[in-house]
Formats: C-alpha cells, structure tokens, sequence
C-alpha cells in the first residue's frame, strides 16, 4: 500500500510544542514540507534551483489526519511516496513515531507548478520523479 | 451557505512570508487557530480557561483548499461557522483578501475534545457554542 | 527617555506560547520585527517597496532583556524610537503588557542596509525617518 | 577560547527563510533554544524532566550579533559552551556555516531559573553542568 520512497528522521524541537506539551497541529505541516524539499535535494532537484529555474510547485490542497501526538524528545520518522495525476503531484506523507512505531500523522498534499507565473505541466518535476511515478 | 458567525481581521506579517514571498502554507494553520481561539474567548470560553478546566480541544484532522496566496502588507478577514457532529465540532473556516474580497484559504476543521486525558463528548465546548449550533 | 515615535498593539497567539504557557522567547523577535516594518510603511516605504528598490535592511545585532512574560489572552503594546548611527538605524522597542503596563520585553536593534548587494549608507531610509531622526 | 562543549547539526528548513531567500532573524534564537534543550539532554536532564520537577529555565537576556546569513540547503554547526555566574547560567553559542567554515551568529544567553514561581539558585543545573563549570 504505502510504498515509501524516501525517508526522512525529523528530532521534535521544544518550541514547536504549544502549551499542551504537544506539537502545534501547524508544525506538522512544516515536517511535512521539509520532508518534500529533503526529497527534491534527493531527486537532484532542490527547490533554490526550482526558485532560480522561475518553476515554483505551490501547495493547492492539504488533508491532514492526527493520529496522535507528537511530544518533547520525540523523533519522527517522515515518510512519502509521490504519484502524478494529470499537472498536479500527490505526494502521501506519514510521520511515525521512532520509538513506539504510532502513527502519528497522515497526510495528502496536492502539489500544483508555476511556471512563468502561470499554471504549468510541471515537465521538471516529472522528469526528476521519472523512476517514483 | 456559508452563515459567517465571527470574522476576525489578521494583517500579514513579513516573517510569514516564505522566499517565494507569499505567506508558507503551515502559516494559514495558525490563523485558523488563532480565529478559533478569539471566536472561543467571543464565545465565553477561552482556551486558558478550557486548560484551566482539564478540557483540552485537538484538532484531529484539517482539509484547505489553497485558493490564491496572501502577501506582503495584505490583511486578511477570517470567517468561521461551526457545527456539532456527534463527539466532534466543524469548524469552517475561509480566509478573504480584504483588499481584493477574493478567497484566499478555506478549510474544514475538526475538533475533538479531550477531557481527563481521555476523548470526551464535548459539553462545554456544545454549551459556549449552544446560539450557534 | 523612550520619546516613542510608534505604537503597535499585538494580541498574543495560542501558538506563540511554549510548553510553560508563556511567549516562546524568539517570538519577541517576531513582534519586533513586524512592529518595524509596520513603522516603515507608516512612514511611506514599505518592506515590500523596499525589496523592490533593490534595498534590503537587515538586522546585525539584537540585545533583548525579558523582563515579563506575555501570556494566553495578553495584549502587547509594541513601541519604538529611531536613531541613525553612520551609515546604521538603531532601534530601541519596548513591548508593554496592555493590561498592567509592565514591561515585557527591551530590546536594541541594529539594522544596516544591503544595496545591490554590498554594505550600504541606507539613505532611502534617512530620508523616510527624516522627522523622527 | 571558544571551547565548545557541544556541537548539533541544525539543517537549515527553507520555511525558516524569508522573502530574502536567507534564515528570518527570529529562527537562529529557535536554532540556538534547539540546541540548549539538546545540551541538557545530553547532560542528562532534559527540559521536559525540569518542567516535571517544578523547575524552569527561562531566557532572561540574550545578545545576538548576525554575522553571515544561512541559506537554502546549508547544514549549521550550532556550539556552545556555558559558565555560571552566581545563578545566572551563561551560555556562549555560535552558529558556523558546516560548508564554508563562516561565523553566521555569535550569541551569549542568559538563563535563570524559576524554581516554584520563584527566582532559585539553579543547583539543579548547576549540578547537571558540574563537569563543564
């Protein structure tokens, strides 16, 4: 089902906690995008180089499921795996927690290109996700 | 459709911006928040209290649509409805341009409520909102 | 002393808390600086305008002395006075909580400018705080 | 001296960065907070286990000189070494660019601790730090 590609460890900072002792339903989606743009380095396409290229993805829809929290001294296991569907990117992100292996968030970030300041295909995206898609 | 029960003014502010020089997605969850949380105080209810009170609300999933981004120097008016389902409150929540009235941001929030560390029924939160549900 | 030239009030946000329920310490740097760049469009030349202009001020030293801590519901009065020092501003910022008049927070900023990418004499900006210098 | 005591790797997010493309001045103070609480850790008494004991660190006064921007993609090397000083902890804290070896921010911190709603001496701390005082 959720055939990850690509991993990334994200260490819980204490100022992402809010006055619950838990991370900010916010912050998550900050590990979220991390993780993306970690993966982009990783794909040979990171997201200065996107900026310099005038090719910007931009996030048009989020679906985030708290499953359960994540607290001080935790470390998250970010996990995705992406798929094209017609010019937007569907990338499925999970974060676990190390220790106990909980999930502790799941998500669906629907990525769209800006090419030129217009909506585009998302050409370089696809070639550099060519052998995930 | 969309019966507005509280709106609240939120102007930008720079450190929101990300490089592309438009508010970072993760930033929209905060003014969410911060909307539920003055629409609580409105309510008689707020959060600290709620804290005060063992009674803890969690988000517990988000869906938002990003419709078109927030910039430098823009205020933005944040409007919500809310409705009980079951154990659970909806909150909607959209995000207007002042300047322009185009739609920024909407999203569909859902709030558990934990009471003694457990997930309770939510009467506080169902009594403070009574006028509105 | 403080002949403030500028006040900005600032409602706490829930998020801004840390786990001890007050404002996470770097928080204050947000308020600062958001209370800066609303002090130069007051003046007439925007943060925005002035990244267009090729015309960056950035911040070189910072010394803040927390002397009170913001918390859930608190209204922060964000005040501040000028100086130009060669070719540096100096800000002094004092936050006040609203409600008791304690000062929260004191703090000195230096900001230099960046022109066309070297250390400039920052005259844009003398000439936009010409009547409070 | 600068004998540092501890050293983290802190990979720049690019949601840290601001319309400029470089770190927003707020972050190094979360970059530089991250690495205290991850200092104590190491020291065997983690921020989470004093918030349980009734003991809190606060930031009383906190001096940071920008000597070098971080960027998109850059790894910082965050050091630190502390001294006590009656029962103010002092922390001396560096940020250097992993790549190019560059000083990005010089901070000094200081910290004094609240011991049930009170100023206290720190022993605690004190006694944690003994190896490195």
């Amino acid at each position: 089902m959720n055939d990850y590609i690509f991993t990334l460890e994200i260490a819980v900072r204490d100022y992402e906690l809010d006055s619950e002792g838990i991370v900010n339903n916010a912050n998550y989606l900050h590990y979220l995008e991390h993780t993306r743009h970690a993966f982009c380095r990783h794909a040979g396409y990171s997201f200065a180089q996107m900026q310099a290229d005038g090719f910007t993805p931009v996030v048009s829809r989020i679906e985030v499921d708290y499953k359960s929290p994540l607290r001080s001294g935790d470390v998250a296991l970010s996990r995705l795996w992406v798929e094209a569907r017609g010019a937007r990117f569907i990338f499925h992100q999970h974060l676990y927690n190390q220790a106990t292996g909980a999930l502790a968030v799941a998500a669906v970030v629907t990525i769209v290109c800006i090419e030129d300041g217009r909506l585009g295909r998302g050409e370089q995206l696809r070639q550099a996700f060519a052998q995930w898609l």
